[in-house]
């Protein structure tokens, strides 16, 4: 049995990020309505071309006023000021204070030219229509928000690689933007290998093997915006993958195969991939635990990503997360930002000389972090995860009490 | 101006609850393919029918040995049994192992009866086609995975109430069940209300304010699953307000009034759905901050939320959250896992007596935690925003150096 050469992870993200950048294709830009473009990275920077607030508003119901007029009044002794207007919600304010006068201000309008604060209406006492008793001494700039307070006119408010939150979709549509330019999300196709293999189309004998990976695979592809184009369960057989893998390039960005990535006689994804592919086999071994036996390609004419993933479905979920979102993530230069928490080790655990580890983990309420280990990593440890742990390749291990980051899945 | 007379978050929702109960009408419920269902609420517990794995297999390539046969073998002085098969992928092992002899087996293979234990092919050497050197002693029970050993037969997998992730979508699959019931996510409408909105269909003037809420609230309706129905932007008139409203009722799961929830004379809320829905008003302001001026009623005609949400763009996402999601996950009885970490607070921050407080916050990476504070709570601060705080309506604030949890948003 051969062994694999091994790349660290970094090494292998950048091999095929490499082969992307060469091809000069990039990833097409798209113009979506802020709705729709949720979740999506941005591909532009976004600059407020108007200020928010547009106008010295204020931020009470009440009354506007010239600060200074309202010194000395308090709750036994008021000020009275007079009403010489309203300012009406969405409408400009025409007025111009002068020294003893006041304007009626709901919430949200537009304060009158000279005045600089405003009396809450549970501080006042109207006495006639257009008098009206201030029990409070306000200073300037008391319940006011001042133009540009908020965004200042022509203030950049994103960069690129922002990933749109539902609060940034409302901040877009604070400064009338409605339409951004954001990258497109890959198209994939989906293959797993293996003669013990069948799904819900397949009848089940016994002896056969439930295929987990092209389900888990899609659903974690749904889960990062990216569009499945097909999905296929192929024996174990170089001319039925070659086939399907060649039809796959044509229509995916992105091509999968899950199964089949190591060195054994009938693993055929790297002999494969590295006829089908204009790059041939780029990495094939990652030093990773989970994944060491993952294999990367491109091929330039179709501009296709290509990733051989193990068969194991812990596996081949963490690597499809570090490959393939991880090269969307580095093309798109997003700053996703990591869910993580910090927790305490309940256990000793020891790392993988010169591979970095991938430890799934449950987290208690109290920040307590306990290792879940299946015996073949089955797919039952991921289902009952709530995050993992990474030990670096030059880390020992990890001790009881030791703190540690989780990272949530 | 007549005070909110104000109910506890749980109060508010548990009268909510009570009157949605007791309209006998509950949640639909659908059955889904199981990549459908990804991100929803499980209807029906899940009980396995098979086991897994189904049969005792080999977690190595390698050869399935009686364990007793390979006692005293080391790297110096082998055992040599003989090879009475192969084993093959998704097939059954018809082979029973008698005492000396061995069988060749894939990963993931069923071993023949009587072996209990696989040695690696590394550690093995092939002498002739029907000889091979064992170089390792094994233990009963080494490389194998047992019959049952991740799920037994009949045993209950999921509860009603798991939101369904990428990983129990594989999970599900390993099983062979492919088709689930969910609970239906709620359709939803959006009424925006104020005489100074304007939105992307309506001409900018200078006084007037850009709507937030609509798109916001649509925003976090879609990142929840709900199914927007429609949106409306309309003035401060109670008439208007109620025909839509009406309109709203009688096509979505939920209507969500935004704006207009306070008892300001232009506040037509509460007067609209004290009118309209058969409950009338249940609760008219929350002792949370933001969000006090909240309004809720229930309509058993036409079986629909109805929810007055401030105008506040930060309050009405926070009360969206506690009130419309926070109601959805108590019908669905739904287990969904908080994305918490707990942080070291960077300053004092006093609590608003009897109100619980949801403040944001920014952590860094070493989990300092910020409070983010808005002059007018302005939607910038939510998109700025990592997480919030909560200050239970008890406590008086939180010191400097205290730990505290955070909720991701």
């Amino acid at each position: 049995m051969e062994l694999l050469k091994v790349d660290s992870l970094d090494e292998a993200k950048l091999k095929l990020y490499n082969e992307y950048i060469a091809s000069g294709k990039g990833l097409e830009i798209e113009e979506k309505h802020v709705l729709d473009a949720l979740d999506y990275i941005l591909a532009e920077k976004i600059v407020s071309s108007v200020a928010v607030p547009e106008f010295d508003r204020s931020v009470v119901d009440g009354y506007a006023v010239i600060a200074s007029d309202t010194q000395g009044a308090n709750d036994s002794i008021p000020t009275f000021l007079k009403v010489v207007g309203e300012s009406k919600m969405g409408e400009v304010c025409g007025i111009e204070l002068k020294s003893g006068e006041c304007v009626y201000v709901p919430t949200g309008s537009m304060i009158p030219k000279n005045s600089n604060a405003c009396v809450m209406v549970e501080h006042t006492e109207s006495i006639t229509d257009d008098k009206v008793a201030i029990y409070e001494a306000v200073a300037d700039g008391k319940s006011v928000v001042k133009k540009g307070d908020d965004i200042k006119e022509g203030s950049e408010i994103f960069t690129e690689g922002r990933k749109l939150s539902a609060a940034d979709v409302g901040f877009l549509s604070s400064i009338g933007i409605y339409k951004v330019k954001v990258y497109k999300k890959w198209s994939i196709t989906i293959i797993s290998t293996g003669d013990e293999l069948v799904d819900e189309k397949s009848e089940y004998k016994f002896g056969k093997i439930r295929d987990i990976n092209t389900n888990l695979l899609s659903a974690l592809s749904i889960k990062y915006g990216f569009k499945i184009i097909n999905k296929y369960l192929v024996k174990d057989n170089a001319d039925i993958l070659e086939k399907t893998l060649q039809e796959s390039m044509s229509n995916s960005d992105v091509v999968v195969i899950s199964g089949g990535s190591s060195k054994g006689k009938k693993d055929a994804s790297s002999l494969v991939i590295d006829k089908v592919t204009s790059s041939g086999v780029l990495t094939h071994g990652i030093a990773v635990k989970p994944g060491k036996p993952t294999i990367t390609g491109y091929d330039k004419n179709t501009n296709t990503v290509v990733v051989g993933l193990p068969g194991h479905p812990v596996a081949s979920a963490v690597l499809f997360k570090l490959i393939v979102c991880g090269l969307y993530d580095m093309i798109t230069n997003s700053q996703n930002r990591d869910l993580v928490c910090e927790g305490i080790m309940s256990e000793n655990m020891p790392a993988s000389p010169g591979r970095m580890t991938f430890q799934l983990v449950k987290i208690d309420k109290d920040f307590n972090v306990t290792p879940i280990f299946g015996r073949s990593g089955l797919i039952r440890t991921l289902s009952e995860a709530d995050g993992y742990i990474i030990l670096e390749t030059d880390q020992e291990g990890i001790r009881k009490g030791d703190k540690i980051k989780v990272y949530y899945l």
